[in-house]
């Protein structure tokens, strides 16, 4: 590769993450329906170029969720006590509902996005962050038995709204939802 | 009144039911985004009438609701069986929420509906289906003390989200998600 190519290639890739972190930044205040226009002009890259990148504001919005979730699975396993599987099965919840309350615009995409990597891949890492999870739970006695993992999706679903139809309070709303479904979800 | 006075009273009211008509389907299959000049289209009815009897569309929306409210009001009061606190309170929120989950469009509207006329008029009829109930329930000792109107009117703001993240399948997610939130608030 001569240094030019290195240059285009870095370029590339700081346009890249620029266009990522606006992007993040504007679905989080503003919501999933800002354009990919506003996006480019925010984070000071052509629009021609954001395109060259992102070919549809839906490539955009996809890495950045997978990115999330990624996020979101390190700070689960970091803060899952080891051995309390209760404890493991709603950290790992709390995390991801948190993350939603904290990106309102995001809700709904996470929810829809864990979903469907729950769904699509049981055996992928965003999937095994709750099934595993709540099997474990589930044969320890401290999950209804009949819990699937319809139910748990079904928590951040609910978060989603919560969170919509709780404007200026979505982190103590959404704190207090989760408890409550969890304790619906749980054995005793 | 002459004649010619009763006859455009009449007129007017027709109108105003075509309009009311028409509006809760739009609502209900296409969301609140729907246009007034659509819904007035779908009733047969001109624009500036429709105008007339309802100035924006948030006009038409409140008073949907508030039909829809007074009728899910009257159900609930229907099925909830006397005297067993903890039924009469599940059935009003299962009778809410499976409003919602018929009219998946206006779900969120419904709920912050619910949430609005709860938190400002508490002495209200629709105050009174959720407060009184979960009073006489929370005194009974069937659903845990701490649990507040706040948490109740959660439910049918995750509901929301359970419906907009089901699509195809909001009856059943919407109705698996109400036991499993009841249950949370639950004493036992």
């Amino acid at each position: 590769m001569t240094v030019a190519e290195r240059r285009l290639r870095a370029d590339a890739a700081h346009n890249r993450q620029l266009i990522l972190d606006a992007g993040r930044a504007a679905f989080a205040s503003d919501g999933i329906d800002v354009s990919m226009a506003e996006i480019s002009r925010r984070a000071g890259v052509g629009f021609a170029t954001a395109q060259r990148r992102f070919p549809t504001k839906e490539h955009l919005l996809r890495e950045i969720i997978a990115e999330e979730l990624s996020g979101m699975q390190e700070a689960a396993t970091d803060a899952a006590p080891a051995g309390d599987p209760w404890e493991a099965f709603t950290t790992s919840i709390r995390t991801c509902a948190a993350h939603q309350a904290l990106h309102p615009g995001l809700a709904g995409a996470i929810a829809e996005s864990v979903s469907a990597a729950t769904m699509t891949d049981p055996a992928g890492h965003i999937a095994s962050m709750f099934t595993s999870i709540a099997q474990h739970a589930t044969t320890t006695g401290m999950l209804r038995p009949d819990v699937t993992v319809g139910d748990v999706l079904a928590i951040l679903k609910g978060n989603a709204g919560v969170i919509a139809h709780s404007p200026g309070n979505e982190v103590r709303a959404s704190a207090r939802f989760v408890e409550l479904a969890l304790r619906g979800l749980g054995a005793t």
